[in-house]
């Protein structure tokens, strides 16, 4: 891909330009998947039906409360851009979303999370058996999905992505707790769990499109390190954002005992004094050691670098469009990347 | 499929004659699969290996505690009767196993099971979290698996499968200690969870074999009712076999509320005394109360004609292979059926 030479427009709007962008604004991708998402969320109710009444009811206690739907967007997208005209975009889009739907059922059992998207947790509504069983069900449909577009390489595509995916959730519960943790052991755990979807559903379009392997490569590397950014921006805003600070939904992760990147780089950084509060305190509830631990954080710019971490793979994923033509769609992903990184603010 | 001659030595051995064989013998279709199963046992372990060790471990402990195989066993022999020459069934009856195992998992953890197989569950040695994610590995592997035979009509028919076998989970928990479930409310539940996967393994033999559909049709047809008979035995053994004896293993159903065929017959037989007595018992723990419903289920003739219906299955699935020409193969699919049906003596 090297040795391309890169429109000027393009290289005149990268990239300091994007980060300009008022934050949480995706307006132009929004824009250009509106028609398409409103196919894919009328698939979404049509595969979340089952005679079993309790299926569509917590399928649309998820899928109604507001996910920002960025997974089907990014497959939407890349498959427009890539001049796709059939009809299959819209079902492996909903293919995508329903993997990402079923990981977040199991997620909440595995962590036994109250709450999701500010509301209750399926799990405490309807109880575990059903989340698992539910979410078992939905990645029975996103298969069934997938299959009926007949799509053997997008096929390969997305279930290699499943099996990764559940693998990087085996080893981020392995190694929960362990302060030793490592920057690299971190990234394989988010690489497998986050980014392994959002480079599936970047690519998908372009291999229906019947793009070149370079073309999907592309957008591969793109939502690869999308995904990763778009992780350590979630890890940093769990402590409140860029510079720590409590609000009522922040914490989680800490008292979930969960080794993020803020954690690990605090606990590199930190004295043996601190290293032995995170000893004893992760995993702890109570508001007082949350206090500590944020002061820890803003100490060692545990926050502040992992958003900077965080802006290193955005411009990974950049850099990995910089092949493709410019235009209104390009524009639009690179816009998704300003929006990711700029969440943290 | 009517109207077919079946062969005279086929017409002597049925239906009688294979009911005389020595329960829990299926040395002939054992023997039959024999290469075939020792080349998926390694593709087995290879398939559930992983930088991650807990997932080789959990993967481990299921494989190897003695399950019987019997779904794999199908897929290899119904590939080899029509005549098959590839690997690919190796590959299936592998992930026919492994949506199996995982499936194993992600129940126990819906029934809060102790004990799988005489020894601990994996939810008790590794938690609810490890079993949750190591199953969705294995079903990820399974999809990868199926995905690279490259055959979509074998892969519809498992990713169908995945999908009615999670409703029909759902459908049971919600079910769950409704003691006013009709038989045929029943016989869904067990026809998504259980026979949908004996239909498939039995069916992507013949479909990797490119058999006709009516041929396709006839495995489907045996798969699926033997799966019935399979699980309404199974049903009948929670309590003892066909008269009801307390043993070390009986009772978990009832203890776990569940209402299996037994449960229904012996409620809608009952008096209103002993309507009551199953409304106030059943999901509790305790041997009086088990005592008093296993001398019920006698009473009423529950377990005798639990072991009646699964009979039923039993030569419904016989009849499905009556178009099949007869030879050895044949001969070990009716042993299946005996096997599964003799197991309640």
């Amino acid at each position: 891909m090297t040795g391309l030479v890169i429109p000027l427009n393009e290289a005149a709007a990268a990239p300091e330009a994007a980060n300009e962008q008022p934050a949480g604004n995706i307006a132009q991708l929004v824009a250009l998947v509106r028609d398409d998402m409103e196919r894919v969320n009328r698939e979404i109710l049509s595969r979340a039906r089952s005679n079993v009444d309790l299926i569509p009811e917590i399928a649309g206690h998820l899928i109604d409360s507001g996910g920002k739907r960025l997974r089907p967007m990014l497959t939407l997208a890349a498959a427009q851009m890539c001049g796709y005209a059939g009809d299959h975009h819209i079902t492996l889009a909903t293919s995508v979303e329903f993997m990402h739907t079923a990981t977040l059922l199991h997620d909440d059992v595995v962590d036994d999370s109250d709450m999701r998207r500010g509301r209750k947790s399926a799990r405490m509504v309807w109880g575990n058996e059903a989340s698992v069983l539910v979410g078992d069900f939905l990645l029975g449909q996103a298969f069934r999905m997938m299959v009926s577009t007949g799509s053997l390489e997008a096929l390969e595509v997305l279930s290699d992505a499943a099996s990764v995916i559940a693998e990087g959730e085996v080893l981020q519960l392995s190694t929960a707790n362990n302060l030793e943790t490592t920057e690299d052991e971190y990234l394989e755990v988010i690489r497998s769990k986050t980014a392994a979807l959002f480079a599936a559903a970047a690519q998908v379009g372009p291999i229906i499109a019947g793009q070149d392997k370079s073309v999907v490569s592309a957008f591969r590397c793109y939502g690869s390190n999308l995904g990763l950014a778009f992780q350590l921006i979630d890890d940093a805003l769990d402590y409140g954002g860029s510079s720590a600070k409590l609000g009522k939904n922040t914490g989680d992760d800490f008292r979930e005992g969960k080794v993020t990147l803020p954690v690990v780089l605090a606990y590199r950084r930190g004295s043996d004094d601190d290293r032995a509060f995170w000893k004893s305190s992760l995993g702890r509830a109570g508001d007082e050691a949350l206090e500590r631990a944020t002061s820890l954080l803003d100490r060692y710019d545990a926050l502040a670098d992992t958003v900077a971490r965080a802006r290193h793979y955005g411009e990974m994923a950049r850099d990995a469009l910089a092949p493709l033509p410019a235009g209104e769609h390009k524009q639009a992903l690179l816009e998704a990347i300003a929006f990711c990184t700029a969440r943290a603010h």
